[in-house]
């Protein structure tokens, strides 16, 4: 298949920063929550409404590269990358650049389709996804 | 009654603190948060046990005058000060100092007992906690 | 003089969220510090440029009383008041409202110009404010 | 080297916990840093009079692998591993049990040692280091 990308931009917001005057490395994960959530919503899909029909997509495996540190008041944009068609699990790459477009990191997030009472793998979530991405 | 006092310390994380240096003025309600939750388990009451059978605390009001600023790594001393035995409403006061005894903020913050699945008052909190604290 | 007011939106992420499935009060300060920010972008003040020329505005008292809960995606709007001249203070209500035009809280929020290295308080920035604002 | 092994203690807050009912995924990395900070504290390294000497230690890399998610009031168990001496750069494994011994996730951070003021690496964090541990 084809890379599904997708750009959405964030300002960076005071209690995000930390002493050192930088966003803090553990805001990014949140960050790239966002950039998978819109992307999803610009395919029709709503993650709130997936959730509220019983699939939920926990994070199974994070790993992130920092290069440089992003301030307060930078306008972020997050790139988000689906190589992958959706099976069990959902893989997305993400970069984050500020307004300079400089490359500040990027990431790999791994998640799996789970049932929101149980906790467990729940097969109808990739298949919901898929219909939205146009996979067969 | 005689006001019931409680201290516990936390010492301040990275995270917390701001490109200014201080911890961000929106930490301190998830301290005095943690000040209350100590205090009820001091008595015997788990915030937690108290959710799991159906009642839940939410925020009704909170008010809060900042002195001076708290940095990172600092150890804080949280005071929790219980005034009034808990109607329908619950009321603490808290103090916040730093490891010098500096007096870093004040606050008042008024919780309503309300069911967890309705969101509803709920009758049956105060009695539980009036009983945790001796009252009748 | 007239009341200055100013909205901007915002919408709900997960992190924000708490096991109550609402948006945690200690998340609120954040968001009226967006509208604040916000509001002096529109009139052409940037927080970020005034904190570099040695001008801070750390706050010294905050007021919330809540009505409703935030969830997860809402779409909120963070109404920005300024009632009042900017003197040695500058002093901001707000109000967020959610998609379905529910007041969920107000606020008051009073915050003091102070000199970035030495945290005292500063006369200039109130002067910055003020001509930002078409004060006299 | 022998690895070096510390473990120390926390309770998970409320605002940590999202409306899945879990611990969010972006707070992991927030306590492998309090368990490397105290890891150091217990080697008597202050981790901020180290920054307030001029070196600090950003994250260059994060990998996180998850298992089990943490709930509310939950006693977690944070194990900070350091296996290698510690050169230009400091890397540590982390795995964080709860109170019935469960592993819930485990993890791989890689920190430089920089200069506070020009962000660029420092050979004098490393010594520090070094020379806390015993290592020549």
């Amino acid at each position: 298949m084809q890379p599904i990308i997708h750009t959405t931009k964030i300002r960076v917001r005071y209690p995000e920063t930390d002493a050192m005057g930088y966003v803090h490395h553990s805001i990014y994960p949140q960050y790239y929550e966002i950039g998978r959530v819109e992307m999803l919503r610009d395919r029709g899909i709503s993650y709130k409404e997936m959730e509220d029909s019983g699939i939920m997509l926990p994070v199974r495996k994070i790993e992130i590269t920092f290069f440089k540190p992003a301030h307060y008041d930078d306008e972020l944009t997050i790139t988000t990358i689906l190589k992958e068609k959706p099976n069990i699990t959902l893989e997305f790459d993400f970069e984050i650049r500020n307004q300079h477009n400089e490359l500040l990191n990027t990431a790999n997030v791994l998640l799996v389709f789970a049932d929101t009472k149980t906790g467990k793998p729940n097969r109808a979530g990739h298949l919901f996804i898929q219909k939205a991405f146009g996979f067969e």
